[in-house]
Order: structure tokens, then sequence, then C-alpha cells
């Protein structure tokens, strides 16, 4: 028969968030009666407000009109999406057609790996959302992955003087897992380190919505001239509730090239025109709800509902002593537990707390030694989170 | 800067349906009280039915409420969804857990070329769809793509005898472009030349809700062990509407294996958990209404509007003389236009009948001198085109 792709056994034996899953499964067998308090996988849980939901609808029902019917629309998105994303979340400093709708982030981050092939060299934070590399590795991409420590003991940022140059250099901000959040001062490091080497920067944006200071940057293109060597992908899930109904964008600015001068946006728009079609025509016309005054009005309202959580768990987990990042511009709280591996603090809070956590070392060596607790839960559950918390102090030790 | 992915110089210099948008804007452009009759792009035009539609605003509004809400599903789709297509497409022949749902067909070829990675050799028929080949050739596929000729001369079906073995033949039925269907005896040939050859066939059933003539295999599993040999993929956006709506699926059934033994199908659950994150919600919930009772009814009143306008328009053709196929049990007709090459006969059409075609070289170098009429058109649409070929047909000569 024929000989499987060798790259996926460069690949873990399972994705991360699927042996949380199991782990979970397992635990549940064994204690049927036990009603566990998830602060793992970063997932919505909040309904859609009422605003939005009803924009759907309308959308939904429109289809079944003559007038309101559409069929395949521009793989690139529907461009009046693109213009409110390029007014409302850029304030014009990127362009509609430099916006391409998607079915969120996470897709669009495994197609990113087709413009530049198997050939790229890659830098990516420590810990790091596993998809970067594991889209790479898919990809076939042969070189060594630079990774960039982004521990407590740097703030969370890496010393970028002693890395190598890389091709591509991924960063998340607001961080997944960590939570920390890079200064406009330390992106324009990142983009000045990016313009010396002469690489492309991948900026993850998927938790800006979540920052609270008014200091610290949303997008990378805050930064001057990182329209030169930035791509930015952004996301409608976690700032809206969409993580079941996909969508999200990917900022190519017109001025950022290949090394033979061609626009990199051209080729996106070929990657995407080839093997993709572009994002569900209910769920952009709900992303538009979103962008309205009412709908950015609502939205305030979910995001300082899970921030409310993720304020109350850092404070009690403070108290108590724990060593805790992230929680205050950001709906991950990244936890520190002293002299203990990651899966055993995880294992440990699913049997003795009932909590369901995603243990660090699954975001690389640098995340050993802790556990990430999602904010992404209803006041209630995260009541009961600390609770048990408290009740279970000995996870301090 | 950083290189551009070598594979991309592989491909045509923009994809088939982008060329002949930009010939259409450009004609319009010269022409702008010109209405254009479009039979080009198999983009569905009539809307939904009512019954689909309100499932869809109701799966909608139900996101807004705390009982109805839900975030990420499984990457592998709803297992409600999964189980219906079980039943309903497939009479329990293939299991639910061998059905993965996705945003339709196109991007499920795109990922299909992760599974075996860069060193396969492929087969296509010719004419063909485009995405088989331009997605494998961005994969990095180095080999020569074999073709196989399926033109009127064999009966648009490929003389296996005379074919090399590649490891994966894709084969699309009902075909597009040529609207020709495979009997249970070809499908039957092609299995056995699979097992033959220990070769994967990547069918594409796209279109198999078209088929009128019940004698006519509507899936390759309804072959006797086609499940050790073929994965195949399906898709909502033509027989219910869903080009906008993003939904389709692909079997890839558990004893399908590598040469290692192990099953191809744990592969592709670890590459759609890994680069993709499952169908919108939404969609899944409008893909279940349409295969209820009643959905069924009312997409086969959908699919019957296409099919007479096809019939109609395949009646016309035939009366004036010309030499077209397809129109019987698909929504595509193929017509040769003798001695002119597909390009001129396109813009002549465009030009003197106002009607937008593809051009039958598009998809192959067998598809030189036809070119491609959709039936995805309403009736009105349809009389038009009807009218204008019967205007001039200077163009039969």
């Amino acid at each position: 028969m024929v000989a499987k792709n060798e790259n996926f056994s460069r690949l873990q034996g399972s994705y991360l968030f699927t042996q949380i899953a199991q782990k979970k499964s397992e635990f549940l067998k064994n204690n049927p009666n036990v009603s566990l308090i998830n602060l793992g996988i970063g997932d919505t849980t909040l309904p859609l407000p009422k605003f939005i939901s009803e924009k759907l609808a309308a959308a939904a029902l429109s289809l079944g009109t003559e007038e309101g019917y559409s069929g395949y629309g521009p793989a690139e998105g529907d461009p009046t999406l693109r213009q409110k994303i390029s007014e409302v979340l850029y304030h014009g400093r990127v362009n509609a057609d430099e916006i391409f709708i998607s079915d969120g982030s996470k897709c669009d981050i495994g197609r990113l790996q087709v413009l530049f092939g198997k050939d790229v060299s890659i830098a990516v934070q420590d810990p790091t959302y596993p998809v970067y590399v594991d889209g790479t590795l898919l990809q076939g991409v042969n070189q060594p992955i630079v990774t960039m420590p982004c521990t407590p003991e740097n703030n969370f940022f890496p010393d970028l003087s002693t890395l190598p140059r890389t091709d591509l250099i991924y960063f998340c901000s607001p961080n997944n897992p960590t939570g920390s959040v890079a200064t406009k001062d330390q992106l324009k490091q990142l983009v000045d380190f990016a313009k010396g080497n002469q690489s492309v920067i991948i900026f993850d944006s998927a938790y800006a919505g979540f920052i609270q200071d008014p200091d610290l940057p949303r997008s990378i293109f805050e930064i001057e001239g990182a329209d030169e060597v930035a791509i930015e992908t952004g996301s409608f899930s976690k700032i809206a509730g969409f993580t079941g109904i996909r969508l999200g964008w990917t900022v190519v600015p017109k001025k950022l090239q290949y090394q033979d001068g061609s626009p990199i946006r051209d080729a996106w728009l070929r990657t995407i025109s080839t093997i993709y079609n572009g994002a569900c025509n209910i769920a952009q016309a709900g992303g538009l709800a979103v962008l309205e005054g009412e709908g950015q009005k609502c939205i305030k309202e979910l995001i300082a509902q899970y921030m409310n959580g993720a304020h109350q768990l850092l404070a009690a987990l403070k108290k108590a002593g724990y060593e805790v990042y992230g929680g205050a511009n950001a709906p991950y709280l990244w936890v520190r537990y002293k002299n203990q591996d990651s899966w055993t603090s995880f294992q440990e809070l699913l049997e003795k707390s009932h909590i369901v956590s995603t243990p660090g070392s699954g975001f690389g060596i640098s995340g050993e030694g802790f556990v990430r607790f999602s904010a992404f839960a209803n006041s209630q559950t995260m009541d009961s989170a600390v609770h048990m918390l408290q009740v279970h102090p000995m996870l301090l030790t």
C-alpha cells in the first residue's frame, strides 16, 4: 500500500487537548459522580449576546429568500467584513484588502506554512501554542526549531541578543499559555530584530480583546514598520464566543515581500483560493454584528465576565501564596508548582480538586513545572475552583 | 527576506475561476449595460428551502441561550451528523466513526495531501477539477502526474490496462467537468485496479445527489471491497445550496491502511485535530436538517429544478446539432466546439451570446476544444441561455 507521510513521526503521539480529554474521560469513568471544574482547554462557555445570535439567525433566514441567497463568497471574505475589521479593530492601520477572512486562526496557521514551504527555519516562544510547531512539522520543515524561552526570569520576553536568525518568528501576545502581554517597547525590539535579520514575524493576536491596560499593544501593526516584516492572525473565537462558529482573519500587508521582491500577499491569495473556499457566510454576518456599535458593547460585557473570573482566581491564588502569572490582561493564568512536573500537578488537581487544567509541559520544555488555568468559565465554575483550591492547599508545596 | 515556497512556481499563474472572473469583469467594464448569463462556475443560485434556513436560524438563536450554547465541537464533527450521514447517504455501508465532517470537499482535498506527503505518485482524470493537481503541487509532490484521458472516444472512462501504477488515484463521478457518471461495472474495474496495484483511490462524490438513474452508483462504497482502497469526499454544497455555508465530509474507512499496516483513519484524525478545528456548528445543524425526511424532500425538489434546466439546455444544444455530453445525471454539460480552442470559444460565447462558460482546457489538455456549461441557474437564466445559443448558431461551426 501507500507510505505514511513521514512527517507524522515527528509529531507527538496525540494532540495535547486530545490527551487531556482522554485523561478526563478516564477519571470520570472511575468517578462517575464527580462533577469536574473545567479550566482546561480555552473554550468559551457563556452564551452569545442576543444581539449577535439574532443577527446570525437573520442571515440564515435570509438565505431562504431570492434576494438574500448567496453561494460562494470570495475566498478572501466578505468585503464589508474586511472593511469593518480594518476600521474597528485596526483603526485604519491596515487596509481592507490586506485582511483575509478565515474559519479561524488555527486553520490559517496550518495554511500559512504553505507560503514558505519546507526549507524555512522557524523560532517559537517556549512555552508555545502547539499548532505552530505541529503545523510546521507536518509541512515537512526539516530544520531544527529554535525555541525562545519565555519565563518569569525574563519577564516572559526572550533575550533577542542571544537568538540566531530564523526565517519565521511565531509570537503570540497576549500569550497562550502564560497570559503575559508584550509591551510596545518589547514589540518594537521584536520588529527591529526581524528587520535586521530579514525575518517574517507571524503574530497571533487571538486574545487582543482581553487586554485591559490601554497602554499595551493589541496588534503588531501598532509598531511603526511592522507592515514590512509581519503577518498577523486574529480571531472572533475567544472575544465573541465564536469557537464553534469558526471565524478569524489574517493580515498580510502589501509591503511584506519575499526575497525575490514579490508580495507575500499575492501568494496568500493564491493559497486560499486554491485549497480553501472562504468562511461560512452566516458566520461572517455574525462577525459583522460583533463589529457594530451594539455588538462591541455586548462583547465587552462578555469579556468582562471572563476577566472578572480571571481576576477572582488570580487573587485567590496569590492570597494562598501560589506563584502565579497572567490573568490581568489575558484569560489564562500560569501557575508554578514547585518541585513537581506538570503532568503530576495536572493529575493531582484532577483527582484532589476535581479541576481540569492544562499541563504546562504540553506547551514546551520551559512550561515544565507549570499548569495553565483557563478563565473561560462562568462565575459559578470559578467560585467552585477557588473553593477547591483553598480546600486543597497541599498542592502549594 | 524569506524565500517563496518554490512549489508556487509549479502552479498556473492564477486559479481557473479567478481568471474567468477577471475576463468577466473586463467585458462588463467595456459593456456596462449587458446582463451576463452565468453558466460558468458551478455555484448554486436557488434560495435554501425554508425548512432548512429555519433550522439554521434556530441553531443560531440557540447559541444565545445557556442550554443551547456550545463552543468547540470535535474536529471530526457532530456525532449525530456523522451518524445521520452514515444512515441516510450510505445506508450503513460506512460507519459514523469513518465519517469526518469538514468545511467542504475542496478544503478537505487540500488537507488530504498531508496524509501522504510529498513522495507520492498520483493519477488524475483528464479533464479534471484543478484542485487535485494544485493541492498536490503545493504540497511539494515531485513526481510527474499521470493523467487518465476521459473523452467521448473512451466514454469518459480511462483505459486502465495502459496506466502505470500510482500511489493515489483521484476520481470524480458524477464528473466535474464532463458530467459523465461511472457505472458500477466501471467502478468495480477501478477498485480492482487499485487493489492489484495497492493504490488508494480518492473518490470525489460531490455531485452524487444529481444522479437520476437508479442503477448508477452514488458512492465508491457501493463496490465490494472499496473500503480497503478508497477515501471518499462528499459535500452539501451542490446538493443543498451550501456553497456559501461550507459543509462537507470525508469517509476514511477503518480497513484502509498504510503500507506499515497502520490505519490511515488515525492519521486523518491527527491531521484534522492538528491543523483544523471543525465545521461551523450552525452549518452542521443545517446539515442535520438536510438529512431529515422533510429536508430530503426539499433538496430533491431543489435538485430537480437544476436538472430541469440541464435537460432543457441539453435538448436545445442537441437540437441545434452541438456535440454535447453530460447534463443527464450531473449538473454540467460538456460541449465540443470543433476546430476552436476553448478560450476562443469562451470569449466568443461571452461577447456574442453574453454567456459565461468555463473553458475546457482549464481542466486539462483533454479538455481542449470543449467548454463546460453549469446548470446551476434558475429557469429564467436557462431560458435566456437557450435563446442566445439559438440566436448565435455560428458558434456551432
